[in-house]
């Protein structure tokens, strides 16, 4: 296909393709006889996924090239891209927490199961948000950790799960990448939603 | 207690104490024959319940007013006044989504047993996700909204679970204001971190 029906499928601009190609993002078509160039199902996957990383994942160019080295490396496992690539969607803005309280919640998620944790990032938010909980939560609140931790387990189950039988490495990181961030919104946005459902069941006034 | 005992027992300091004073958002203390004010637990409990919804929430003054007026109102259910504090809690920055997708998304929300949908806020994010996992997602996630549907309304039911039992309405309203906020960046963080657990065993290279 011709760069035009490559942006028709995919939805980015001409000159944004132009710039992935410059970029080394998106390999170079194959010039023909005809002098045109031509583009293959591997440009339009490829595409797909830079796509998603830069529309959906905010990544920054520089990230992106690092992702796709990783994504063609065929001695680099898929579980190990997917760790890049998470890091790489990791909002900058965490706030540090007190390294003890770090610590004291990477044990706490260790004996609930929790493995491969990093020493940054959501460990910094788990940790903070334990101690907002231990500083201004009401005492029914001190167990919310072990409950939440499980139901993040279940819902982290259903992800692999949708995107551990996609198989092409390239499709499924872009998956995941979807799952990721698109999956966030909708969970926060449900999880909110429902409070309203089941705030009315457990304390509607009857008959009010 | 004097207005420095409350500023010790809640962290809020003098200053913002006697702001909250004045405008309203604690009645006065008892002033004694000493000459000096008298502060009880009364005061403290309303107290809390303001630090909560200024520092945890960050609700306008304007507004902690307005939910005040609700929680001291006997009419009112706690249903209701947690509605309102829902309502207080959500971001203004949600987008606004298609008519027809948010149509479509009530529909699809009630069918999973979703109530007392709005027909704003949080309602749009659904329609938002699910229009972009239309739009990027790979078809195995069209599934994705009945899962976490299900999920959510199991964390709706731990959140309510844990406050239902704490009786004191001002209590009761507080606890499910930090529950929200502190609750979803500790979901968010786990769901996160859970992803690391999981695809090391689903996706992880043996031996590697």
């Amino acid at each position: 296909m011709r760069i035009g029906e490559l942006s028709g499928a995919t939805g980015v601009p001409v000159p944004t393709i132009k710039y992935y190609l410059r970029e080394g993002l998106l390999p170079a078509g194959e010039r023909t006889h005809a002098n045109q160039v031509r583009y293959d199902e591997r440009h339009l996957r490829r595409l797909r996924l830079v796509r998603a990383l830069v529309e959906i994942g905010r990544v920054p160019i520089s990230r992106v090239r690092e992702l796709l080295a990783a994504v063609d490396s065929p001695d680099r496992g898929l579980d190990s891209t997917l760790g890049m690539m998470n890091r790489a969607l990791r909002p900058d803005d965490i706030e540090p927490a007190d390294p003890d309280e770090v610590r004291s919640a990477i044990e706490r998620l260790r004996a609930l199961g929790y493995e491969n944790l990093p020493e940054q990032g959501y460990v910094q938010q788990v940790a903070k948000a334990l101690a907002t909980l231990h500083r201004f939560g009401h005492p029914n609140m001190q167990g919310l950790l072990e409950s939440y931790a499980a139901v993040a387990m279940t819902i982290a189950e259903i992800d692999l799960a949708t995107v551990a039988g996609i198989g092409d490495p390239e499709a499924t990181v872009e998956a995941a990448l979807v799952g990721t961030i698109v999956g966030e919104a909708l969970l926060v946005a449900l999880r909110r939603l429902a409070h309203g459902t089941v705030s009315g069941r457990v304390l509607g006034t009857k008959g009010g």
